[in-house]
């Protein structure tokens, strides 16, 4: 976990607000998740790996001694560890006082109890965008078209999105004699990890040899596979160049029923987004069947890609002595001309104390002289 | 704990957005600490109360297994309960990075776990600012004119500011015989809740009749008490008439050194917003007296003075059949000449569908034909 600097915090509340901006203009609505949710949906296998790295929060009062003494469960609540899994649960507690197809935006913390490592926070930020109660692959297209616009108006606009389609994935290793699929498509999610052979060695490994030679020849082969019918809504984006259909596609997440995406960029090592369908996930907490997609981005790499913001040339350093009265009336004033001010007490090494405001992003100063006409002068 | 609505969130991002802009203009700047402290700094008697209520987080792994064993702290982590303890760790551990005099922002979410109750959350939402570093009577200053403008911007031009000072009540306290004052402190500070006789009574029990008849004495002169010296620079305030000075005010945290601050709204019946100087905090972490101030909004409480927001009058929803590549078309189209606009697979009942989505804030509709000139019209 971590803290924000000031520089930090605007350039992300910078780049937020563009993303927003863009998610508002296509209809999506912005929606909010408490933090924490019970412990037992956030354990109820919907989560892969990540249910392991839910922080728990300890029951209180009577129950925390109830549980102590007779050994249950001592926690009852956990900090979400992704928005996907709040979010179904939202749709199916307001599901009457929601919009039938609901376009919903989230920007919120999700917590993680990973070891501490480079890169990695505990806390971290996801911007979300899902399409529930749309089973049309109009919801793929929205998806698509919003989150490449999003990182078009933040100046990231060499994002390509690789497709597949469980349904395809799944059928294609029915082909190859794999039934039981999950470690098959666990195996192939580390292509880009542990090259072909690596892959080959592990399908081995579970399904014998013959199994394996099926699906490396497979694998040689997916840079000339045509799209299938299920991805065919590809066309219709009005950029497709952008999307680019890989068979060899997994993601790890054992939910996903449909088209899934991954957001790669050519500055980045792992990808900046990604996402898919996930059909079932709102009927298991409501019984009711809902259909359901959505895509992630990386704000964490995103920022990563992003150099620094640049100044506010109408931001000033109002240095004052102590006439304050006069100086908060100045203040006032330059607002309303559009500037953001500063009021600073002279300290008795201006230059320091100038520099420094200077690093903060503040781009002009002035010595403030009740009755004198304000001389503004550039910083830095 | 709640969800909130696509209209209950983006009326809060609206009013948050009008807040921040205030706050940025004057060269605050917003700042982010993690919603996890250390458990220890949770509860080092610095949030009175409120310490009690800490959410806290249950150890991992081995050091869970440990505790369990040898009976020790089975939580190392806790979710913050205010903005304040957690503003001060982040300045003794970033000092070196910040201004020196810091003026931040901060809006996050803060957790009590309080039993639940009608206008009570567990999880809400603050919004401070506070400048650490400067001790002089500037950094009021800046607050209250900072606050009241936020609050203006925003359509709350009524808001009052109830004003005391810590130094002077102690003094006073001093003077009617009391000299262990956190009691006669806690009492007074009921005095709206127990009124006079109430007040005197506590007194009474603690410190005697006779200090209790003094107190009452003080405390029905207090309507005609002039401005002590300690709060002279209410009259440097652009508009002093907003500000009042309560010589009972006292307010609950220990914290608090000097200059105490309550924010009224006649259709409030309790108050949108308070703070005070506590120039001891963040001596105590970094061993550095680094003299604070800070005032916080109620936010939960000013979006229920406010009402809901207008509908935006170039929001449209784009009725659509199957031609999903024309619409997106129209669609980027139509947000180039600043329309929101939501796409919308045409419901057999559209009259219920569009009814659904006026409610959702939308104003106009069209009917999407390829190749047709489009027919706006208004909603609802």
């Amino acid at each position: 976990m971590r803290d924000l600097l000031p520089v930090e915090k605007a350039r992300r509340e910078q780049v937020l607000e563009h993303i927003r901006q863009v998610y508002r203009s296509r209809g999506f609505q912005e929606i909010e998740t408490p933090a924490l949710e019970e412990l037992s949906r956030l354990t109820s296998g919907q989560g892969g790996e990540n249910e392991k790295l839910v922080f728990k929060v300890l029951k209180r009062g009577e129950e925390l001694d109830r549980a102590m003494t007779d050994g249950s469960e001592l926690a009852d609540l956990g900090l979400r560890f992704d928005l996907t899994v709040p979010l179904t649960r939202y749709f199916a507690s307001n599901h009457s006082k929601l919009p039938r197809v609901l376009k919903a935006v989230q920007i919120g913390s999700v917590w993680r109890a990973e070891r501490p490592q480079k890169g990695r926070y505990r806390q971290f930020l996801q911007c979300d965008i899902d399409v529930l109660g749309d089973e049309s692959e109009l919801a793929e297209l929205e998806l698509i078209t919003a989150s490449l616009a999003a990182l078009d108006a933040i100046g990231i606009t060499n994002a390509t999105i690789r497709v597949n389609d469980r349904r395809v994935l799944a059928r294609t290793l029915n082909s190859l004699g794999i039934t039981a699929q999950e470690r098959a498509m666990i195996a192939i999610d580390k292509l880009d990890k542990i090259g072909l052979s690596g892959v080959q060695e592990e399908i081995e490994q579970t399904y014998g040899s013959e199994v394996a030679k099926s699906v490396a020849e497979w694998l040689q082969q997916t840079q000339e596979m045509s799209i299938p019918t299920e991805l065919s809504w590809i066309s219709k984006l009005a950029n497709p160049s952008k999307v680019r259909f890989d068979p060899t596609l997994v993601r790890g997440m054992g939910y996903y029923t449909g088209a899934i995406f991954e957001i790669e960029h050519p500055s980045s090592s792992s990808s900046i987004g990604g996402g898919g369908r996930y059909d079932n996930m709102v009927g298991k907490w409501s019984g009711i069947q809902t259909p359901a997609t959505g895509i992630s981005l990386g704000i964490e790499r995103i920022l990563d890609l992003l150099g620094e913001s640049e100044k506010d040339e109408k931001s000033l350093v109002l240095l004052v002595e102590d006439d304050y009265a006069a100086a908060l009336k100045a203040q006032a004033e330059l607002i309303e001309q559009g500037w953001k001010v500063r009021i600073e007490k002279a300290a008795k090494n201006t230059k320091a104390q100038l520099s420094e405001l200077s690093e903060q992003g503040f781009s002009s100063f002035t010595q403030f002289k009740p009755g004198e006409k304000l001389d503004i002068r550039k910083l830095g």
